[in-house]
């Protein structure tokens, strides 16, 4: 089908380093900001934009579908690509880094039916579940006939190969895949291991992150061990602090690569020292490595497993933050012949939770290469993200400080002033957007340093995410009168 | 495609009372043992065997079905209808209730190659994953985007619905869906429940029907509380004892409906005194339904949670015995307020375990009646089972006693002479049928005052399940002499 060239449109050549799909789609977002089409008006033909841009009609395919993950426009299959419901006119906007008069951007009211926007950290995008390789996963595993056994308690074989090789190639950790678990996500993996390391005694003892994430402390509360918690120094904990720390302790739980929720990276020299520290107190090392396969500009440092040479550390991953947490699945990396063992008669015990079904279908996901596609694409709309986010928060530094974002799907807002987060948190609820207080990530009987806001960039639509980026630069502008 | 019709097959019209359909799958059957054809043979098009038997076309397509389904014949999708590979030719052999001589089946070696006929029990037909019901559940619920959330810890509202729906209709018990929470299986139910009951104390005990389910006292085991064993009357558990037992009690986990693994099912005297005996000791009682969608002939008798009205009994169910164990998916009946808001709590801390994905399968299938009509189907696979176990081991009796035939997808042999189950089951391991011990669901300080094997029917192919029955009743021959 072809589509008369609707708009006014003149697409300039894509300055150096910038790819032609990023350009095109650029140009053609400034385009329909600008309000020059309206709802449901159809967009020219790849092969018209193709011509117009003198760019492949591949690039104007790749072109259209990043915009309708944005949610710029809707592809319609067999009738073309329109512009999207709902996209507010704002006029004479040009470049995503002018910001709009404000006025356009009229308040939600608090009225039933305004839809609330998103931003609760943790929420990736799941565009890859309408995606071809997705449903192609799941053909392959349909068509076989189901098992009428209980899966495996380690987890189904083809998929811990599947994830060895992932971390081999994703994180640089080479393993085997016998010492692959199957988990039902993050909160399952740490019950599993307090199952597993409960022949050490009673009440184990494990220090975690503070602030950090929370989760891990309501699985060691539920299961009756102590989270102790060890404050931070440069966005990543304070192993000085750690190493220090009185009473005896069996491990200890954080987040290396990307610190939540301040997202700060552990140096080498502290990786280096949590190892001398867990050989020196026999205790286990336990790498949360929940979304390092997004790494924005820094380049990754080595997972504390890949330097562990005596299986004192423990690597924690999941897809809930590469795909959803809706799919409950994870897996651990457990070096020590004995824990894992102990951590397979656990299982056994109470019951492989992860279905084979997911197990089939992830692992051909992984074996087909579409989780690797995926990644690929959803890691350019996180770093166009990013820049949004940098973009709308630039002007209110230094009194609003950006985090957390060397890498994942989330940032974090901080400021020292006397507004409390409690204040920022309700007015952009009431302007429906929902964003995380900082102080939730704390230990209760801590009082935080400093205020703060954590937002999530990864589940809602480009759109959503630059209303919401306005409202929350809007409330946030009062911090510095 | 059309096939000359290869065999001399006469085929009379369906007594009365007996089903066109029914009555062609016996006819084919028994020309198929009579090894008139080779493996690989084409059979007749469905075409050529509906005007031969003067039937619909349907009917012949569902023959072919359940012939497949029992692994007589195989269905190329495009190309016709096949004689399956590895048929015994059973020469002379033209009812499926005359034995066939002995030496016609020869004995499998334990050479490599030969693969083991597994007659576990609590693996059931999965014959309803290639069903167009199945995969129209799995188109529906995968062509929504999924969701960038963790599924609610108490589980999707429209699964509730459905397993409520479900309940009354197949177990006359009303309930509302608020009261039901998903699981991932009966061992992660029983977890749940541990977790909820930890407010009456550090220790919990438990009382369990001895012999049992063994998973459960794993279970219970691995989670700091104690099993205590009651022994069954008349394939029970017996009352009077769980009533005369001198410690104090938490609750009690039976399985009323179809007692695992002797079959027995719980007078409503006996469920009224267990009510009783919760009442005055202030303890839970635990249904455990696990296969009662499945009877062969005797009525259901009323659920203990249908005569409740306290709010004492928490009802277990799941679709591992209904579906298939690799599904990972069951729930929970919970009338007590407080006691579901410990479990959803708990659940909230450790993690939903279930895929939100499976949840929506699931409530599909069930929503379209996919389960009922599966239910239906394999219903009359597994009396016809169960007639097989009948006509194979009744000129056993009365050494050898046949129980657990009243529903369910699994049947006991018992016997009192000095030969052990353990030699019995080795014999047949040789022979590459593997069987489980009774002594297997005793406690281990117990000894059992007989001996036996317990042998499930659901999931080997009907031919295997035939070839398997031979030589178990071969082996258990021995007892007599």
């Amino acid at each position: 089908m072809r589509h008369a060239f609707p708009m006014d449109l003149i697409i300039d050549a894509a300055p150096q380093g910038v790819s032609a799909r990023a350009h095109l789609v650029d140009q053609l977002r400034n385009a329909l900001l600008a309000g020059q089409l309206h709802a449901g008006q159809p967009m020219p033909s790849t092969r018209v934009l193709a011509q117009a841009a003198g760019i492949s009609r591949g690039t104007a395919v790749a072109a259209y579908e990043e915009l309708a993950g944005e949610g710029y426009v809707e592809i319609v299959p067999g009738s073309g690509t329109f512009v999207a419901e709902g996209l507010p006119s704002l006029e004479g906007r040009t470049s995503i880094k002018t910001a709009p008069a404000d006025s356009v951007l009229s308040p939600a009211s608090d009225s039933e039916g305004d839809s609330l926007i998103n931003l609760s950290p943790g929420s990736p995008s799941t565009t890859f579940s309408g995606h071809r390789d997705w449903t192609a996963a799941w053909r392959r595993a349909q068509s076989a006939k189901l098992p009428a056994l209980v899966p495996p308690p380690e987890g189904s074989a083809e998929l811990r190969e599947r994830i060895a090789e992932h971390l081999h190639t994703a994180r640089g950790v080479a393993c085997d895949p016998e010492e692959v678990l199957v988990t039902a996500g993050t909160s399952d993996a740490i019950g599993l291991l307090v199952h597993g390391l409960r022949a050490r005694g009673d009440r184990l003892r494990m220090a975690t992150e503070n602030p950090g994430y929370t989760k891990a402390r309501e699985v060691l509360n539920q299961l009756g061990a102590t989270p102790v918690p060890i404050p931070l120094v440069d966005g990543g904990m304070d192993i000085e602090e750690l190493s220090n720390h009185s009473g005896a302790l069996d491990a200890v739980i954080l987040t290396p690569s990307h610190q939540y929720p301040l997202g700060g990276r552990l140096p080498v020299a502290s990786r280096l020292s949590v190892l001398e520290w867990a050989r020196n107190s026999e205790a286990v090392v336990i790498e949360d490595d929940y979304d390092s396969e997004f790494r924005h500009g820094a380049a990754p440092l080595p997972a504390i497993a890949s330097l562990d040479e005596e299986g004192r550390v423990v690597m924690v991953g999941s897809f809930s933050k590469t795909l959803t947490p809706w799919l409950r699945c994870g897996y651990l990396l457990v070096r020590d012949p004995l824990l894992r063992d102990r951590m397979i008669s656990t299982r056994r015990a109470l019951g492989q939770p992860v279905s084979g079904i997911i197990q089939q279908v992830l692992a051909e996901f992984m074996r087909s290469g579409g989780l690797r596609r995926h990644l690929g694409r959803v890691s350019r709309e996180y770093a166009h993200r990013r820049a949004l986010v940098l973009a709308t928060t630039e002007d209110l530094a230094p009194e609003v400080r950006t985090h957390a974002l060397e890498g994942g799907l989330h940032a974090t807002l901080t400021w020292t002033t006397g507004i409390t987060a409690e204040s920022i948190t309700a007015q952009l609820k009431h302007l429906r957007v929902a964003v995380t207080p900082l102080s939730r990530y704390y230990y209760e009987s801590d009082c935080p340093d400093q205020q703060g806001i954590v937002i999530g960039y990864g589940a809602p639509t480009d759109l959503e995410l630059r209303t919401a980026l306005q409202q929350i630069r809007q409330v946030l502008l009062e911090i510095r009168e």
